[in-house]
């Protein structure tokens, strides 16, 4: 069986798929670098207390001298705030919008600054390229690492952590927040808390709310951490890791974030006629293999815990935090734009159009498109560039 | 935290909404019996030998003199041969599919003799009502359970227990058969297997192959119970069972089973601003303890080697298990008819339409229609009369 050529292939068709979407220009963003804002006493929305917060952040462009050019980017599960460009010449992948930031591009930086900031209990507590704050972080009050006494965090905590960066650097108004997924779910939250200092807010492959479904659908997520005996009610600190539940959680992150005809086409060569599982019920199929190699890969910087925690903070998410979705929304002050993907199986295309509408209703200014690539819910990072032009309108007000 | 009058409410509810799609009639089945059928030596797909084969099996209605009034129904992953009637006066629930099958009905037992038979590897091979061979069952070679030692089986196999079952009755040709998800399987491979002998094939909410996307999703389903440490590589029979990883597995089958649309009718109770998973991260959802509560009712009978084994043959699954599915239906003389179901979110509507297409495309009879209920998936099995009056006309070649 041999796993590593097919393994190969698949991250060949996704390279050669990224290939297609990206865009050709002559300029470039200068590297990036990952800078750190800390910020001390950081009450949470659930009323606890953080000792000290540390989350990394990034930017492309300059901020201009009324820091009124500033375009937030709120990032996705399991990204964080590399949005775009590369940190060293030899760089082999830009950040994962790169296709819609830099020069020239749809958020042009030759005109806007555009900002990204690592949230809290991020996935990647362990990426040396990712500063965050949760319970792979060491307690000051303990000097040992928080595990589940850290408490839980919200979207809203991920916003609030993003104010205070941005009161830091003297910016009272965004001209847009936007993001993708867990991120969009952080703009339209940006909207709806601070609406006098959010000008337009676009949300991709987003929703406005979790509603039963999406709560039980990300708890799938959860099962396997919690399931994994090393996980030890999150004690593991000091011990073996929970790194089978780890790879096993994100790997059906990866496949509930795809529609069927991604992966059919990435993971073609598994067929019901394989030879080896009619053999022996122990043997795995070809696709089976395959996306475990991928999430083994992607688990290699990731804290079981903070997976458990950003489960939590989606699941908690409402926009604007109220007893319903048309209260939360009612004070938006944004022009909004919302995108979910058409194939999307995950954040399904409903309930990006039920803000929307719940927006409509209450009398604001609010757009409704869809993306519709074959990657379902990944549309919103590998097909953005289909609704590249729209966003670009958007941002100049000329998207009717 | 009421939980236990919220499962009451959710149950309710199903029961409300199964109240709705029965249809009222005078007349009704006789009571029903499961009947056993033994067979020595059966010789899997897969080259293997079983030493002996029990299946139990019901019918409703009477074989004619000819033999030719025989309607096959086939059945789903987590159901039975008891597709209509009761077993006794104050059975609560009738037959899966009572709504459609019985005197006047669609799969009118005035006119056929329906007959249904457990599979293989049957989920529940503890229901006193369920009579099945299975890694649960005593090799008698051994004198202890099979465990893995139990060869893989396949729709196939299935296929060709019901075929000793209707030698021995003296049955040569079928009205029609017709199923269910993992009944549809068996339907259309019948068809594909035995040309000669099938006149008419229905296949709900099925299809033709499990393609890449639907080996890797039916995956999920067998995770939790390899992932409970009880599980013990099979051999858990003289100790204790894997019961966590089997409710969790059921809870899995029923999840991605349903629309977005029925989950959040059900459990409508459960909201993202709860109290207590924003209090503590050990706290759960509403929704998640509902779902569990049901998992662990659905759970008495299961087992979980029998689990596996059924994933796995719904995973090799391609109706006449040639090297593609055309050529696998390239001997079909049955009339086919398709319906899946719109808001199928497991085996997407996509799955059926391809079966369809490839024998239109090979110049067979076929009709496709779609089911178009709240439920997904499980409209095949609660929302099926809204084809029900399909269902009847084809039977009598009405259907253009």
């Amino acid at each position: 069986m041999n796993l590593g050529s097919k393994y190969l292939l698949g991250c060949f068709l996704i390279a050669a798929l990224s290939a297609t979407i990206s865009v050709s220009h002559a300029e470039s963003l200068p590297l990036v670098e990952k800078k750190e804002f800390v910020t001390t006493n950081f009450k949470t929305f659930g009323g606890q207390v953080i000792p000290e917060v540390r989350v990394g952040w990034e930017s492309y462009g300059e901020l201009n001298d009324d820091k009124s050019n500033v375009i937030l980017v709120t990032h996705f599960f399991s990204g964080n705030s590399h949005a775009a460009g590369r940190y060293t010449e030899e760089d082999p992948q830009p950040g994962y919008w790169d296709a819609i930031i830099g020069p020239g591009k749809a958020i042009d930086t030759n005109r806007f600054f555009v900002l990204s900031v690592d949230t809290l209990v991020n996935q990647e507590p362990h990426n040396p390229r990712v500063i965050t704050t949760g319970p792979a972080s060491i307690n000051p009050e303990t000097g040992r690492r928080y595990g589940l006494d850290f408490p839980v965090v919200t979207i809203r905590d991920f916003v609030n952590v993003q104010k205070l960066l941005l009161d830091e650097l003297g910016i009272e108004r965004i001209h847009a927040v936007i993001g993708a997924s867990m991120g969009s779910l952080q703009a339209l939250d940006w909207a709806a808390a601070y609406p006098e200092r959010v000008e337009r807010m676009i949300s991709v492959i987003g929703m406005g709310a979790a509603d039963p479904w999406t709560i039980a659908t990300l708890q799938l997520w959860a099962n396997p951490i919690l399931n994994d005996p090393n996980w030890n009610g999150g004690d593991y600190y000091d011990a073996e890791p929970p790194r089978a539940g780890v790879e096993q959680a994100l790997g059906m992150v990866t496949l509930t974030a795809m529609h069927p005809l991604i992966v059919n086409q990435l993971y073609g060569a598994s067929t019901p006629r394989e030879a080896a599982p009619l053999e022996n019920i122990r043997n795995d199929f070809l696709v089976i293999e395959q996306l475990q190699a991928a999430a083994r890969m992607r688990a290699t910087y990731a804290d079981a815990n903070h997976i458990l925690y950003l489960v939590r903070a989606n699941q908690l998410f409402m926009a604007g935090y109220q007893d319903t979705l048309r209260e939360g929304l009612a004070n938006v002050q944004a022009r909004s734009l919302f995108i979910p993907s058409s194939n999307d199986l995950l954040l399904q295309p409903y309930l990006a159009r039920d803000a929307h509408e719940t927006l409509i209703d209450l009398g604001k200014e609010s757009t409704y498109l869809e993306l519709a690539g074959p990657w379902g819910h990944l549309d919103g990072v590998f097909g953005i560039t289909e609704q590249a032009e729209a966003i670009s309108r958007f941002l100049r007000d000329e998207l009717p």
